[in-house]
């Protein structure tokens, strides 16, 4: 399928690469209504762009060191139930859409003991150059994106 | 103005109380990228919530000491600027949307010092009570939502 | 080894268990300094404690609903050498001294690429009743502590 | 005062400059403990060194610019009593000890309301130039440590 976005013509695969990860919470994830704060789903989301380099093979931070970076533009999570320290989490990551300057990926966060849906969400992205300028996706690391 | 919503019928004050509250970046905020995490703004937006109760003469402690919360239900957020470690940030907070069982802050973080604005935002809320459950906000903390 | 302490007669392991974590180094765990920033190995050993307890085949959260809590008094740490986001870290994670209301935790935190010793830290702990007061460590849970 | 230490002489202030700060407890700077994280205490004496380097009419991101940081190379907490979201906490913070390249600082951390000492803590540091080695704190930023 393909769009005309602000960031060009984007792409959505039919078939997306999904990367998994899963941990444990930990217990300053935690706040005092004795459940995971909000803010620590966020940074999961983070974590789970991460390891979805990692899994297709290749480091985020290499990107970085290659002079791009994707610059967060936009995060949303909707909240479905909520997690308790220790709870070993589950996350799905995927790249939803994939445009020439960014991408979008979504994410589902799980209880991976009982498979509850905790939290969806996604992130749009943009590709920023050594300047801090929009910049096309380079192709050396476009293939990890698709 | 006046709306339905999943939540009830919701209405959007015309004239909304804005809280502001200012503080600096803090290094621990910032990431390798050399500015400021984005999560760190979903924390600086529960903070401006914190705020905008005691703005309002009241304490989201005794909310929830009166045996309620206001859990999150969804979060929004979006990138337009950067800001730095030690960067003066003002926060605007207020009710955008206040119905029965919920509301929604709608936020807007700038740059004090240039008054650029950084992100906007917003977060959607559902009253607990005790037990977990949704619950019509009680009439002795509705007076500080609206 | 037996040693006279405020929280009473303390014995020092000879062959303590040593429970190790692996993990990446967290994005947001980094500064704007380019490297991890000091507070985030705080962190790193209080999820090593909660690995500890599983490792042993038990679960700290299980010992909190026993109506317990392990309650941080002291937090030294000492920095050597620096991590960088996307690094493999290693936590080594023992009890180091253990007494009838207390006990201390030893960490070791490494690059688990390299060897290099990053960082050492100990964490000494005073067990809390439900009512916050000071109490011997029941039975039931010292002997995932020794 | 005067003592060697290996960072070369230090000397110890008789009277030294105090810096205070003051803020609410933040809702993700407690976990379900229902209290304050040990870990959110080194994030607050991190920002008492940003806001006694302001208190003192500079500003450390100046410091840093100009080619050097104060990297941590221990820190020490330890835990009196404990603070619950939305505390009012007043920071004390000075420098105990300088040397050629390095120095300390001391930390009280109290509740203001009621004036409770909660946390008392010391962060070593030693002074790094662009290269990352330790290096003599340059006389244009001694003024401030002293």
């Amino acid at each position: 399928m393909t769009l005309n976005t602000p960031f060009g013509q984007a792409s959505h695969p039919a078939h997306p690469y999904v990367a998994t990860n899963e941990f444990h919470v930990r217990y300053a994830e935690t706040d005092a209504m004795g459940i995971v704060n909000h803010a620590s789903y966020i940074l999961w989301m983070e974590e789970a762009r991460s390891n979805y380099a990692r899994s297709r093979g290749t480091d985020y931070a290499d990107f970085e060191r290659s002079g791009y970076a994707l610059a967060v533009i936009d995060v949303h999570a909707h909240y479905r139930a909520s997690a308790r320290y220790g709870d070993l989490i589950n996350i799905r990551c995927w790249v939803s859409t994939l445009s020439s300057r960014g991408l979008t990926f979504t994410y589902e966060i799980l209880n991976a003991r009982t498979n509850d849906l905790l939290v969806t969400g996604e992130t749009r992205h943009i590709c920023l150059n050594r300047q801090g300028q929009p910049s096309i996706i380079p192709d050396e690391a476009r293939w990890w994106m698709s």
